[in-house]
């Protein structure tokens, strides 16, 4: 194998051509290996060979410095910056994260997993650079939608102010997560229809240099390109047309469903199934929005990009039609939008990730929460998670519950989580956000309450005494096991509180239990900083109840097993009852 | 006067056109009375009378529907729509705010007071309109330096995919709050060089519809432009041309000055000075970071569209030359440039309002914090204010707080102060933010430690017994009244804790306090929720120790005069220490 004598970019540059096109094919394997194993981006990375290949040729990492938007591309980049093994032996898959990562290697210049902050980040290098008088070359090699991202435009308009070297790769392969929307993209297209030439040209537009390269998995051509414009003395775009998931018919055939894959089949792409057949909390909303849709003509679904994480299928997309919008990854104008939409009376439904959600802080502030317009907005995959440190779900009750008007819902059962879904579309008073639930499905045989109106009313469902256990969302369940290992082990008949409220405090509820009740436990499945247990906290403060918060510490945690983070931040049954008791009995 | 005979928008349109052209004057000195007596937006405001007047002549306001950018231009339009009270007559000034506010009038669709936010509101707006088969007009009125923020981006984008009636009017009056900046004013001057005939247009290339009015401030041309477009099938940019400030000579030459004035002396342009000639803060810090700047070339000052607010006037911007940039209204870009930078080894300090700082959570957490980059970023005018409930700074510290491997340290005096930009700036490990202190300016005749790299170390001030105080930031000096309060009422004799630290407490001084104290009481100048003195009641939660957390409550205030919001919140002594004995009493 040539990939043998690859260890460092320096290997690359003795290669000749014909060993550089065999690297190209191992390279493809090794990715194809990994994914195929262990899951991951798929069509991303195996339509970047060629062009990371000719950029180690090219340039001098880690001198030079290549910063990859998302960084879900960069598995090439790995391969040939000494973490092949990463992608060869499946015992040291877990070595080598999907992301670029500087603890992994001094060719990562950041940590990156969120879309659109390539330009800026490099801007930023490059800046430093001739601060500093150095003189080595910058680029960032965003593409695959992330031009879309508001972030990233920015970054583009100021890259035009850089009077300096500075080289904006842009990897157009005509498809973003889903397929890409907005107007950026037809331009984009116009520019490869005319193989660049195109007078109307967003990046001219922008003020900045511009070259195109018409295939971008053609190393020559990306080789004499780099060549050409390596220590160029302005920031110039490189304009290059590649094909997503390169190499595999069956992955460039379904460019959608390959972005990122669980373990698969590699001869027939047959996805090894994981799932116990039932369905997903993310199914089961995909099927209720679109009853609701079909029976509401007001009612408008909208994603940003994420389409795939919420089960919103290309038949669901297709189906809902004008109500249904992937908006790209542009967060920021999903929640504006739907702002908008709910202020002029329609009924818009948001489906985001807790992790992207993020990027919207300012919008659900000023643009929806201020406004009081009654939009709504689910978060999946909240809640502590093995998740790479760049996707964690455990930020999402400190951001966005602290800020004024919204209500914030944490469901504890199916029935419940639909019944505020369909409370939350159709009144007309709050910005609704749900916690869609991070666990298995479950039902509960109680009443469920239909108006969720009256804010801030939590839910006793088991009257007990002594101790208070106040569950929120995911946690419930933990709730009902602390519930029943005080019974067990402490002959406590403990109180069992649904709050349903992340954003508000039931002050009658929490008087109450001050009657018979000395402890107070709060569980909630995020960082506990800024979090809703610190508010109940707060309010027995100058009391006499003795209150204990637990969830996790603020800090990231990256690929940390669930198990392992349950144990660290005593989120067992067993240790939650140790640790109250040990302070009780003290 | 024509104003007399104008109490909606209906009344304009019986005017002929020598009376629109008087009332344009009529609202201009409006505008200027207001605003020379009040304080305001001068030049926003001044520039887009005609257009206003044309909006509104041709458009049938409230159905059609008209959305400011920003809406610190939204003056005349505020005088057609039923508010000219408002400007004439300084008894009703206060009751007309200086943004778009739907619960002045039903001509007011949203709350605006941040940036770039209209054409994605308005998107939703005309989405809305769809799924409702109405057909009303939908106009966003953006430009004013707010093409630069990504949301506009991400807006544009997503507009060009809209099969249907909309209207975005950019107003290019070829400066934002200070000179514009970024590739994309360059073709905005290219378009206004050829009257819009380049082939090369962002509009255009952003795939949507295109025409230039090249006369902004021409009436007759505007309304012969809007005529011709309303009700178009299709989305358009009317890309007009007007002077900032226009009308007044003084202000049309200095057009970064009057973007937002004090009180003046209309007839010379002079400000009616109202500072008592001291230095603030804000000019403390810009004289700090010149001298900085010239002895080290590598540290950078940078600052999202408010340089004046900041302090940093065109003569500072001038002679720091390459190690100053405004980016422009781009916060997103601001952080993970600074990020950028500091990876590469440069000194980057940002400078940013509070408010606007929520458009960057994203980029704090995952450009900045995970990756643990030491850029200094120095928040200013956070703490509890009579400001405009769009520009309120009372929720930096959930924000920032609650984000892993920040340090945000809250300083009390001038020397802490610069001790704590100067221990940011020079050390390496971690994104630091500090909270310019929002008081006027105090000397501390103590100690002050140079080094902070020894995390969450609170400093007792003064020790006592019984009561300790943690008195954060701005709200030390509150601490100290506090003191003397209980000292002077009840005889004890308290202690005094400046805890310097917002982003983590000090477990061993907290856990000593237990030994010969009952009551803690914390202090912050922001909302409790998500906050400070939250995370001191957790650590006490199962503790003996009662706490009391002072702050602001979670909710959106609109221009409450700060005394009544300290009444309100108890933030004074008297009401503190009657609090706390209240509940000690019982």
């Amino acid at each position: 194998m040539i990939l043998d004598k690859i260890n460092d970019p320096m290997d690359l540059k003795k290669l000749n051509n014909e060993e550089m096109e065999l690297l190209a094919e191992e390279i493809r394997n090794a990715i194809l290996n990994r994914v195929s194993k262990n899951g991951g981006h798929v069509g991303p990375n195996l339509g970047v060979v060629e062009l990371t290949i000719a950029l180690h040729y090219v340039f001098n990492s880690p001198i030079d410095k290549i910063v990859y938007d998302v960084s879900h591309q960069c598995y090439p980049h790995k391969i040939i910056t000494g973490r092949k093994e990463g992608f060869l032996n499946p015992e040291q898959f877990n070595k080598v994260s999907g992301y670029t990562n500087p603890a992994e290697s001094e060719h990562d210049i950041f940590k990156v997993g969120h879309t659109s902050t390539s330009v800026s980040l490099a801007c930023g290098l490059a800046k430093a650079r001739n601060l500093k008088g150095d003189n080595e070359n910058i680029i960032a090699v965003i593409g695959d939608g992330s031009l879309s991202g508001g972030e990233a435009f920015e970054g583009l308009d100021n890259a035009a102010e850089l009077n300096s070297n500075f080289i904006i790769v842009v990897n157009d392969n005509d498809i973003s997560i889903a397929p890409n929307y907005g107007g950026i993209y037809k331009n984009l297209k116009l520019l490869r229809d005319t193989e660049g030439k195109a007078e109307c040209n967003f990046f001219k537009a922008m003020g900045l240099d511009y070259c195109y390269v018409k295939d971008g998995n053609n190393l020559q051509e990306l080789i004499k390109t780099f060549e050409k414009i390596k220590d160029i003395d302005h920031p110039i775009v490189v304009h290059i047309n590649t094909v997503k998931g390169k190499g595999k018919e069956y992955i460039e055939k379904n460019k959608e469903a390959w972005h990122w894959s669980v373990p698969f089949d590699l001869e027939t792409g047959t996805r090894i199934a994981k799932g116990n057949g039932n369905k997903t909390y993310t199914q089961l909303t995909a099927d209720f929005l679109y009853e609701k849709a079909k029976s509401d003509k007001k009612v408008m679904v909208i994603t940003p990009a994420t389409a795939n994480i919420l089960d919103f299928t290309p038949e669901f997309r297709k189906d809902l039609g004008e109500q249904f919008i992937d908006v790209g990854i542009a967060e920021e104008h999903a929640i504006a939008y739907a702002s908008g939409l709910a202020k002029n009376g329609a009924k818009p439904v948001v489906g985001i990730h807790s992790s992207f959600m993020q990027r919207a802080y300012d919008q659900l502030s000023q643009d929806l929460a201020i406004n009081k317009n009654p939009a709504v907005i689910l978060v999946v995959r909240g809640g502590i998670s093995s998740s790479d440190v760049t996707h964690l779900g455990m930020f999402d009750i400190p951001l966005a519950s602290n800020i004024p008007n919204i209500v914030y819902l944490a469901p504890t059962c199916k029935q419940e989580y639909f019944a505020m879904l369909e409370w939350g579309i159709e009144q007309k008073e709050y910005p609704v956000m749900i916690r869609v639930p991070n666990t298995s499905v479950t039902e509960k045989d109680v009443t469920i309450e239909k108006d969720y109106s009256n804010l801030n009313k939590y839910k006793i469902e088991k009257r007990g005494e002594e101790v208070a256990i106040i569950a929120l969302g995911n946690f419930y369940e933990l709730g009902e096991k602390v519930k029943k290992e005080l019974k067990e082990k402490k002959d406590i008949n403990a109180t069992l509180i649904n709050p349903r409220y992340i954003t508000g405090i039931d002050e009658d509820v929490l008087e109450k239990l001050k009657e018979n009740h000395k402890i107070v436990i709060t569980l909630e499945d995020g960082i506990l900083d800024g979090g809703f247990g610190e508010k109940i906290t707060r309010f027995y403060g100058s009391s006499d109840m003795k209150v204990f918060n637990f969830g996790a510490k603020k800090e990231f945690i990256d690929r940390t097993p669930l198990n392992e983070l349950y144990t660290k931040y005593h989120l067992t049954e067993e240790l939650i009852v140790s640790d109250v008791m040990a302070v009780i009995e003290k």
